[in-house]
């Protein structure tokens, strides 16, 4: 696999470099591995990201306005470690607390927890909201073993907008629990990213196969299957999110996510949202918005997931609001 | 190559009315392979994109409040008949003139002079402005010559913000050549796409080996190389764009553009970015904006493109007016 890149070793140093190049004066390196937004107010209750590099535009693309106030990026699928996260702790925090809010892989998890102590023993409000929407992953009742998917993107830009409009870390933390509660995402695999250090494939499945809930990563899923048909493919899909604990009743209002988790097209993805559609409407259920594209990716990994966010009068005026980063923009 | 659609000869059709699902009630599929925004304003001088589909999210997804009217849709990468450019030009006329903006390929010229012609028989006044911004693809003097690629984003937005501001079809063809004649772009290809209908890839290219200003369709560049690193390679793609007739002295404003052509990553994109950055940098050139991602692609394809567009006082605020499609949203 060729990769337009220069040692493969820096490709984490080298990207977050460009990414501060790309907000163009608007954030900073602030640390290793820490970027964070410029012009954070007074006063705000930061919202603070993290995860491992190589998923772009995720984590790191997701800051800006209306956005994520700061990330904390590690090296290539790995967690950054806790001094990192909490230089860029420091970094966000104006005085009101800070938001943890990042994918549930055991990893992070870990360096998270440890940073979120350290942060508190200087005297750092510091909260935590794990995000765990991949429906394939565990059962209902185990959401704390489910791993974090796409639907980060619709969550952190729901969290977000909350944290320009809220006066507290606890009120945050509210909406953004109610906005992690309320999205389920379903994922399928075609075919492996490859890793930039080897240009190994992350993981492998055969050529007429497709993992329905595996994970970008590679991780286990629902099942192994026969290559389908995007119709099939997308009433499979919609099923095992309808089939989860969340109700979506007729008459609910939905952000819906058709995203591409790297080479798989926008063509096929605007193939799958028509099915998808089709199936919401049949339901009753409205849909408020929709994102497509490559937005949580795994290198050039074949395959897409899809994402259901249920809004309520909460929720609906803060999706509402513009927002801007790398990842997601919305007039 | 495994591709998530249905039917194989159906795909254009298809991601089409996904497209027009995306647009979520804003447009209509207004005639076979036309999609129409619903609220263009009364006597809007009117701007219609058009060409093959496949490359998505453009052109069709290029429609949106300021940017594009209507687009008329292709199959998979061919023109769309005269036919249809015809009855996007019905669905975008609001009396006061259409401006056709397409790349510059035989088949679409050919077929949309046609349209232009019937529809300047109908009594609608039309003009026709080319994108031809490949610098690898005919020398300064034959730009004619040249074809369409990513640069056709960055133009495509200011006459998008253009046709909003102008109260005459003569004034959006000035401005809108001012941005097409100010905009200059170069592409690599690493690695081919397949088509949706055959699995063929699209071209051959060795494993170690990439063409330097290979077209998006495999047309002929300005030579195949051995792989390179990213810095060595986007030194290389600058010097051609510097090289060409546009001077881009110090003191100039640009937009940059970092194109993915499909499954090359963000990741790879923004380590160009890094390096284009220290070049415009170090000729006292300032970046006044930055757009990287899979804008123009070609299903797969593994390659990347850079494109500046000189802005200068009537384009800045063009380019400063907020915008949002499929393809580019700026707050």
């Amino acid at each position: 696999m060729k990769k337009i890149i220069n040692d493969p070793i820096a490709v984490a140093t080298e990207l977050l470099d460009g990414l501060v190049d790309f907000y163009n004066g608007d954030a900073r390196l602030d640390a290793p591995g820490v970027i964070v937004m410029n012009d954070i107010p007074d006063n705000k209750v930061a919202l603070l990201v993290a995860g491992g590099s190589g998923h772009e535009p995720v984590y790191h693309g997701l800051i800006g306005k209306n956005f994520a106030d700061g990330a904390a990026c590690g090296d290539i699928f790995a967690a950054p470690p806790p001094n990192v996260m909490l230089d860029a702790t420091r970094a966000v925090n104006k005085g009101n607390g800070v938001l943890y809010l990042y994918g549930n892989y055991a990893g992070d998890v870990m360096n998270f927890d440890i940073a979120q102590q350290m942060g508190r023993a200087e005297g750092i409000d510091i909260e935590t909201v794990l995000i765990w929407d991949d429906v394939a992953s565990a059962p209902p009742d185990q959401k704390d073993k489910r791993r974090g998917i796409a639907g980060l993107i619709p969550i952190v830009k729901l969290a977000g907008a909350a944290s320009n409009s809220v006066d507290s870390l606890e009120e945050l933390v509210g909406l953004t629990t109610k906005a992690r509660d309320n999205t389920r995402s379903i994922g399928v695999a075609l075919a492996p990213g490859s890793i930039p250090a080897t240009g190994e494939p992350t993981f492998e499945l055969a050529e007429d196969s497709i993992g329905v809930g595996m994970g970008i990563h590679g991780e286990q899923g629902v099942g192994v299957e026969k290559m389908m048909s995007a119709n099939d493919l997308t009433v499979k899909m919609m099923d095992l999110i309808f089939g989860d604990d969340l109700s979506f009743e007729s008459g609910a209002e939905v952000v819906i996510l058709v995203n591409s988790l790297g080479s798989t097209t926008l063509m096929e993805c605007l193939i799958v949202l028509k099915k998808a559609k089709q199936i919401l409407n049949e339901k009753g259920i409205k849909i408020h918005d929709i994102i497509t594209g490559n937005k949580v990716t795994c290198q050039e990994m074949a395959g897409l997931s899809i994402s259901l966010t249920k809004l309520d009068d909460e929720l609906k005026p803060l999706w509402d609001m513009p927002c801007s980063s790398l990842g997601y923009t919305k007039l």
